[in-house]
């Protein structure tokens, strides 16, 4: 297995040549293209992992599911599902996602900018600093690792670039679906996004989604079983924003990118993988990575379809 | 088992009472709404069954992935993947889904009927009448059972009324992507969709999807079994039109309705389910029969998620 | 006058070798891209002329105002109001110009293709043959030219190759606007783009709109004021494509164009102009036409602005 | 004249009360339905008046003429040419007015609220502040009234709840429009909205610009003559929202309305016009003031088609 790893890796190496980094935040622009980590957590426990496995990066849009987990966690599915809809968009990650006549909670899903955007609001918590400290604290419970923080010149970039953001913000506010300050709760997601983590802490965090809300080697239950299949199947759908259908034929798992170069991947009962490359594609996802899941995904018959 | 059936019918029964039937051609409104049928076949090659699962209907959507597993058939992945594209659009099965600009094949999904429509030009034959005998021999094949015909009533209304359907098949033509004459590709897609099948036929046809291309009993494959991964991801980002998210969060297993009232259920590796029950939701998806695979799935485990 | 006519001709002659034939219907194609004429008459019944404006060309879409103006003598503004609406649709000529969920008439203008297939269905007449002759009767009588007839190859071409005026018949036909046979009403319509004309004739249907429709010459009233106003309007809002706004600021009379070079230009109680010249631009409109208008219309202060 | 003017305000009272007041901000609600007054200047510089032209109300969208006028003014048609476009947009007034993948300066019409925001960036100004002083001096000195000022509170409700503006601008911002701070821009488009006049004041700038930027009385040219050709072009096929293709037809003038109830009607060498009455229609027009504007393009012959 650390033999097929290493395997892959060298096969995919080159695709990482074919992406470019994220430029819309100057901080993203910072990494090293040609970075490549994998790392696979399975449910009888083993670990493998190769390349630059152990490099920091911050989550990005890989935090939606966790946003969502959280507030699935503080409201349960029914409300949650009063203010987002689960249907594909069509669109592009950031997509304005209205029609001119109205917005409508149902045309947002929580894996696109507008959704996860308000599941921030969602979040339990008196201020909005405190909704973030406790998605924080749920991630670093998921990935078992209590050193995961923020990544503030990112946080600091986002917060003073995030124009589209913004618009998304106002546009929500606009509809009567965001009450609050906006500021305040952009300032939530923005720090969402910046939260720094490792390929091994993705894979923890997939485990978790994979073995239905248990912990591995404790099996702790973390969350009830149906919120893990909740989000695994949004994922299936729209996890890998607009490039969702094409990955499901390719690999066949649910999966999370984030244009910081993560990828986690949800093998269901079997594995979770996080993968580290950040190099994009058009689409916003990993070239190398999604070429190492295609590839991985082959030799073991990950797919679920 | 069959004692789960039986109840599963009887709370979903009241279910019919809330859709209505189609009514965009007259032949589908003289369907029976309160009919509901179940029928399963798992890997262990057992049977189960309730209700009026020996009522014939039309098979409508659901004969999208039998083109498509003949589109594949006859020309590999790679040829199909240039005609039409694979990401969910967002919009309803007969969506116009074309922007003003350009109409390109990747937006065009096959379970949509512009897609639909482009299969029939990819399968073999040297006329369209011909292309049409070819899928009906598929469907009866992978249906095992040699009765399955045309219903002509059914036929002739649709190519009567089938309005919206020759805008598609135009538009398709504007941009190139039909060569031939639009009235004879569309006379192959009105008989496609007027194919008469029962539970039962739907059943067999979703257990060799389950098994990969592998028929019931003997184990005969009848096509490749990535052919099978690529119809079962389609299917579950796409299967049950706009609603497919939905299905996905509750349901979890790759599915395809028609609006003749049958939903043909894939779940991978144990079992093909065929459902009818014609009294459709506003999405074009049969009420009860959504409701019936929720309690299944929910009582047998039956999520990939 | 005639040296000023000459001066333009010679200033805008280079602007030809800009644009491109119209090559959506092969007859099109044919032309002379290098041609261009011009023939104003006046409200003093004075007639200059320079250039080509004796070559023979087809209507296209210069006959959607006469098309508008026959609905509106047989039925009268209320009725034809109640068929199409009179905004911009910002959107080309033969755009699609429907939402997924519904199709209104207000959508639709008769400035459009869609709005213009809609009133030949307006048009009285026992068989669309008959409203053919009347619209060409009419035309004839407007254009005082008894011979003015069909370019029978252009109307066979356009009538094998029209896929996407099929698409947008069928469209209107699925939403209930058609009621006849879709290809009987298209028939119509392709032998009314197809009627060949000159750029006297343009000039004299102009300068009636202009005079607010009297004759030039007896002052015989053709038909109300009120519908010279109505047409009029639209066009200025409407008639030169998605390049009405720009052909307002700079030159700021009703126009129509067509993709078969022509221009027919009103000037309100001053001129008709009827423009030719081929080559077209990416909106379908002359350019060496448009640009001989700007030219005019500062020379002569023509903007009603 | 004032008879005639007296008998239309009767026929039309009624219609203040088919509309409703503009709610999207509180101030705007307080205004008094029933009001109607209307104000006439004459290219002979003759003034009549009726009913309630001595109100004062918020100029809202009539301003974008002026903040176009300025920007016209400070940098010349080529340079503004380059940020906005001239077509119209098929929209509501404060449409969204994107498509997902890009933001194209020609998409953006100076009489939506996108364009008018874009205006404000044009004004030559060291600060916002300076910049919204040029403006307020500019409509002084076209109304020939220096007691023009700002409503505070209505300014204060604007910039308190303007999310859709908010949207709108971040949205220019992501796309590279707007370099200044969103907040900043904003302030000044608040601030444009809130400037408080009456009819006679909009009857004084319409008469302006009816006599191509020369002042009544005195005939002092205040802008080029191309200016006002390029304003009343723009006004005449987007001023009254999607609105303009039906006023085109019923009354024939150029005029921009507001959401404060008035209307600024331009007749071409003939008269200004202004109305107030804040009933609005759906679309955001003064009901009864339109209304009034057919019935006097009726009886006065004001169409220019």
């Amino acid at each position: 297995m650390d033999e097929l790893l290493e395997q892959i890796l060298a096969e995919c190496h080159p695709y990482t040549a074919q992406g470019n980094l994220a430029n819309y935040i100057p901080e993203l622009a910072k990494a090293n293209k040609n970075d490549l980590g994998i790392y696979i957590i399975s449910s009888d426990d083993r670990i493998h992992r190769a390349g630059d496995y152990g490099k920091k990066f911050t989550i990005q849009s890989i935090v939606k599911p966790i946003l969502l987990l959280l507030a699935l966690m503080d409201n349960g599915i029914d409300v949650v599902r009063e203010h987002v809809g689960v249907e594909a968009t069509g669109k592009p990650f950031d997509a304005i996602n209205v029609n001119e006549q109205a917005l409508l909670s149902d045309h947002i899903n929580p894996m696109v900018n507008m959704g996860a955007i308000l599941m921030c609001t969602l979040i339990k918590g008196d201020t909005y600093q405190e909704k973030f400290e406790r998605l924080l604290d749920l991630t670093r419970k998921l990935a078992d690792n209590n050193e995961i923080c923020l990544n503030e010149d990112v946080y600091l970039s986002e917060k003073r670039t995030g124009s589209k953001n913004r618009a998304l913000a106002y546009m929500l506010k606009t509809y009567g679906m965001i009450q609050d300050d906006v500021e305040d709760v952009l300032d939530c997601y923005f720090r969402a996004c910046s939260i720094q983590i490792t390929c091994g802490d993705l894979a923890r965090i997939g485990y978790i989604l994979a073995n239905h809300g248990r912990m591995p080697y404790t099996g702790e239950r973390v969350f009830p079983a149906e919120y893990a299949s909740f989000v695994n199947a949004i994922l299936s759908t729209c996890g890998m924003y607009d490039g969702s259908g094409e990955f499901a034929v390719k690999v066949g798992v649910p999966a999370k990118s984030g244009v910081g170069g993560g990828i986690m991947a949800v093998v269901p009962t079997r594995m979770g993988i996080g993968i580290f490359s950040p190099a994009l594609d058009a689409k916003g996802n990993s070239v190398a990575g999604i070429k190492a899941l295609e590839l991985l995904s082959e030799k073991l018959f990950l797919s679920i379809f």
